[in-house]
């Protein structure tokens, strides 16, 4: 499903497997599918494993104990990445890690559910590294990335564009959504853009001038 | 399960039930034992009345359909509150609507998981409130609630407890956890104080001098 020597140009977005709840295996199976290089964190090894997918990386403090001949034999070839560093996450360390190993774009799964520290942690730390590598995080509900520069995307109307301020963010201009902000604030926790929607079948486009926002487009089941 | 009479004192919380994803049934048998006053929001109402709990308001924009009759004879005695204001959520509307009614604390439950943007717009929103009435979140994996003043708990060691700042706090001072913070300062998305952890049986002690914090109590299952 991947192999190094192939991966030459690093054009398509490694996949960053993290610990937190699993997706449908359909949304991981078209992620895969994209994903020439894949990093998984700590724990999830072994959900992995159950699934049969072939990874390249496996990061972690391994502060459990593991059987790492036995998972090596398993995913021969596997670089076996050990951050002990308390300061981070295991999420921020793999998300490092690929900006040194110098891939443009990663996307990034099983980062939200279950313990609400690790979720909001997990998303709102991606604003810290907008303009040094392009993330989206995937779930079964959401796509999850930070407005970096100008935002584009045509949208078909009605399709949910929430903006969520990572802390307070000024100077917002959008157009083509069906509340647009002129020059205004959003501040978390007092003034949110959640359940914003694309206005008609069009192009949306955001931009701020100052602060950190993620742009959410998310669906119900 | 509950009766409006013999609410006079409003001493124990309200319960809200949002529309997110639902919790253990153990876990809400236990809020609702604790609650006298039990508020419904919107499409929840149907995956409340399959569980046979007994309300006392059900809330909403109502935008889909609804057999009220119906649902009022199911619920007898049931207050419906109609609240179209798009300009805030469903949550937002019900913890005003308790802050109106004297309400002194309310907990909240079905309100993460799901969508990323209703989940994380949620859970930040309770900072807002954090002067008017003690709100406490609930999920399987979560504890969630606002910093007001200075908190204090016995916690026994190694219970995780996680600082979470809304935007940027500033002033923080904490003893009795294992990475404690001197008049120092945490910034969402760049600087959070996830995974912390009490560092013995004893007490644990927060404060801030400026800023919005929620404290998570969160576990893995």
């Amino acid at each position: 499903m991947s192999s190094h020597h192939i991966v030459k140009e690093k054009q398509e977005p490694a996949l960053i497997i993290a610990n937190g709840a699993s997706c449908s295996e359909e949304l991981l199976g078209q992620l895969l599918e994209w994903s020439p290089f894949i990093v998984v964190l700590d724990q999830a090894i072994y959900r992995v494993l159950e699934l049969g997918i072939k990874i390249d990386v496996w990061m972690g403090d391994f502060d459990n104990s593991h059987d790492f001949d036995d998972i090596r034999q398993k995913q021969h070839p596997l670089e076996i990445v050990h951050t002990p560093d308390p300061d981070y996450t295991d999420l921020e360390k793999a998300i490092q890690f690929l900006i040194d190993r110098g891939f443009p774009a990663a996307n990034i799964v099983w980062s939200t559910g279950r313990r609400a520290d690790h979720a909001i942690t997990n998303m709102t730390n991606l604003v810290r590294y907008k303009d040094r590598i392009r993330l989206v995080m995937f779930d079964d509900y959401s796509k999850i990335f930070p407005l970096s520069g100008t935002f584009e995307k045509w949208y078909t109307a009605g399709t949910p564009v929430s903006l969520i301020p990572v802390g307070t963010v000024e100077g917002i201009v959008t157009t083509g959504l069906k509340y647009n902000l002129h020059h205004e604030a959003l501040i978390m926790g007092y003034r949110s853009g959640n359940s914003n929607e694309a206005a008609t079948d069009g192009m949306v486009k955001i931009s701020a001038e100052k602060g950190d926002m993620l742009i959410m487009e998310c669906w119900d089941l």
